[in-house]
């Protein structure tokens, strides 16, 4: 059995298709983001990082850095076990009761990622509540989406943001523990779901309410508890699930929900249960970037111009993107292998880095250059990857929005 | 419905049985591992930690330290994005180099713990190559079993360490493309599988090799590659499956073998493409770590030497344990509640912190203490371990073995 023949074979599909991916290699640089160094062919060059989930740049901010290097030297670089078995630390602990406090909720959990928070809460729920159905938005995580199929609940797929949907599915599964799991702020389009209606409908119906708000924590909400905290629903959402990745600027994912739920979880999940724990000087760094943006407005509402900025820069260049109400700013292509041509040229002629986003992060025809503007980056940037932009439209003919 | 009704019940029976998990509250204190501060009830007492999987101790080694806080500097706490989407970091593919090198394979591929690159590779292989059958061993970790699982490949289980059930089951299966998973060092035994036999039988099946070394990378052979290293028989493995964050210190865990394997796992792997990649930090840091132990023997014979003394002293204290050719020494108990009595007064009376592992972790019946010596424990600290396991072992009329 010639077991690389099989590999080789399905990455030759891969790469047929446009589809086939190559990371850049960067070095961010702290103290200068959005610049970064870029490692292409044994040569090194400066590059400004327009695509990055740091969204805030809070990965280099001083309180942040300190605190995570302030943690290595008392307590060196790794937890040393599980949580169960040596690897539980002080400062796991102080960074669930922050997490729990972000929400408003009795408890939080903290898992090594967001992926794994999310499939393991998702897992567990769906496997451990007897009889239960998972009602799950059809734009959902990849994350949700392998913790739904993990658990072998029954699923339901709803419309994507469409309550009314979830309303007829929910009548129609009936007297079961009904899960409803859906995000707020949806990473590839940018839009935000109704989660007032989708509360509404799912409590009617005895639901326990899922949300991920993994591109919402740090940046929505007075103290950055997200958009649930924003419109003041965090207290109707029985399970909300988050980063540490994105706007925090470190690494890790958590839960927060009722102090049950959490034991709940901490108590069965295999994917909590049998890892590795978080360095503590990990969750020192985090704990210190929710405290700073629980008072702090400066970084969101300058992101917020700047998204703002940039987006009238492409309505008026006629540049196509979709509308949506958050930070993400969607440059659509539509085809695999010109995202891929566009972020070239962008990074070698324009030392402009956005990854193109094909499949199967989106779907087959609706590849795009997703941009993520941050309080880092200067209205001089903003002119530099306008410019650009508009020169490559021009070059590469492709087709501009309706002015 | 009330939820967290369903979630009490089932937390009352996993307390009814006794096995309810109760976290020790630790602060590891660098330059004085296996020291480290317990919280508890407010106070806040120092004591002896004996069940980390820190196993040599690299978690405060200088250099990994080091390397941790000048990466923090240069780079910040974060990586900012998954592997594609802006986070892969130039660390990332220096460790991957290590990390192959330190196998002999042609690459590596990094994930954020090694029970995401159990689930996320053998679910992969499972699911994408057609007509799979995977033959796991039944002693496998939660990490494989889970990620069988997920695959929904056919699963076939051997008997633990039997190379003849696992050649009577592999002519069973007929003409499919087979996987065979199993672990070197399995961590609750502590023993150690028949690497040369196993792998004969599987290559004479035409079957893939997939070997777990989590408990033996930096432990065992010349240059810390793990039991397959030792023996020699890395080159007959496909893939080498090993952690960061037990004998290395830090966090993460890590595929190895053909450049085609990984660039398959790498491309069609949930579970790498869809989640934050791990900070540049801890990979300079894990770096730092394989690099130290590829050429210091040190760490490793101060280790042997540690266990076996207490295995010495265990014997002629009559207290059993399990024999096993590794470096973890299981005390069995036999029971959950006194287990967790036991590691109760240890902690209370003795200031020595050994976790009771009680199930899932391991079947019930076979409850213990299980003991991890490191090249950090003093003779001095030995001592006190065998008075006070002595004394318990008087005082509670726990079964001694036969002497």
């Amino acid at each position: 059995m010639d077991f690389d023949q099989i590999f080789h074979s399905q990455l030759d599909a891969l790469k047929a298709e446009g589809n086939y991916r190559s990371f850049a290699e960067l070095e961010r640089k702290r103290g200068a983001f959005p610049r970064a160094e870029n490692h292409k062919d044994g040569t090194v060059s400066e590059i400004t990082v327009w695509c990055s989930n740091d969204y805030l740049g809070m990965g280099q901010h001083a309180a942040v850095v300190q605190a995570m290097i302030d943690c290595v030297q008392t307590s060196g670089t790794g937890s040393g076990g599980t949580r169960n078995i040596s690897g539980n630390n002080h400062k796991h602990l102080l960074l669930e009761a922050e997490l729990a406090d972000l929400h408003g909720k009795a408890a939080a959990l903290l898992f090594t990622s967001g992926y794994v928070s999310n499939w393991a809460a998702l897992s567990t729920l769906g496997s451990r509540i007897p009889n239960a159905v998972i009602l799950s938005d059809a734009g959902n995580h990849a994350s949700m989406i392998e913790g739904i199929r993990h658990s072998r609940a029954d699923k339901v797929i709803w419309k994507h943001n469409d309550w009314r949907d979830l309303d007829r599915k929910l009548a129609a599964v009936g007297d079961r523990p009904k899960i409803v799991a859906f995000e707020s702020v949806y990473s590839m389009d940018g839009d935000i779901a109704p989660i007032k209606e989708i509360v509404q409908v799912a409590k009617a119906h005895g639901a326990l309410t899922y949300i991920d708000e993994v591109h919402a924590v740090g940046m929505y909400g007075p103290r950055g508890g997200g958009v649930s905290e924003r419109e003041g629903l965090a207290d109707q959402i029985d399970l909300i699930e988050g980063t540490l990745g994105k706007a925090f600027g470190v690494v890790g994912g958590y839960i927060t929900g009722s102090a049950a739920l959490c034991d709940f979880i901490r108590s069965f999940a295999s994917g909590f249960i049998f890892t590795t724990a978080l360095p503590p000087a990990v969750a020192a760094a985090a704990t210190a970037s929710i405290q700073h943006l629980k008072t702090s407005n400066v970084e969101r509402l300058r992101q917020q111009e700047q998204v703002a900025k940039l987006r009238a820069r492409l309505d008026r260049l006629g540049i196509p993107h979709l509308a949506n109400e958050s930070h993400i700013i969607p440059v659509m292509i539509g085809d695999p292998i010109k995202c891929r041509m566009i972020s070239d040229i962008l990074m070698r002629d324009w030392g402009i880095y956005v990854q193109p986003i094909n499949y199967p992060t989106v779907a087959k025809g609706t590849e795009r250059l997703r941009i993520t503007p941050s309080p880092c980056h200067s209205d001089a940037d903003i002119d530099h990857l306008a410019n650009a932009l508009s020169a490559l439209w021009h070059r590469c003919a492709i087709s501009h929005a309706v002015a």
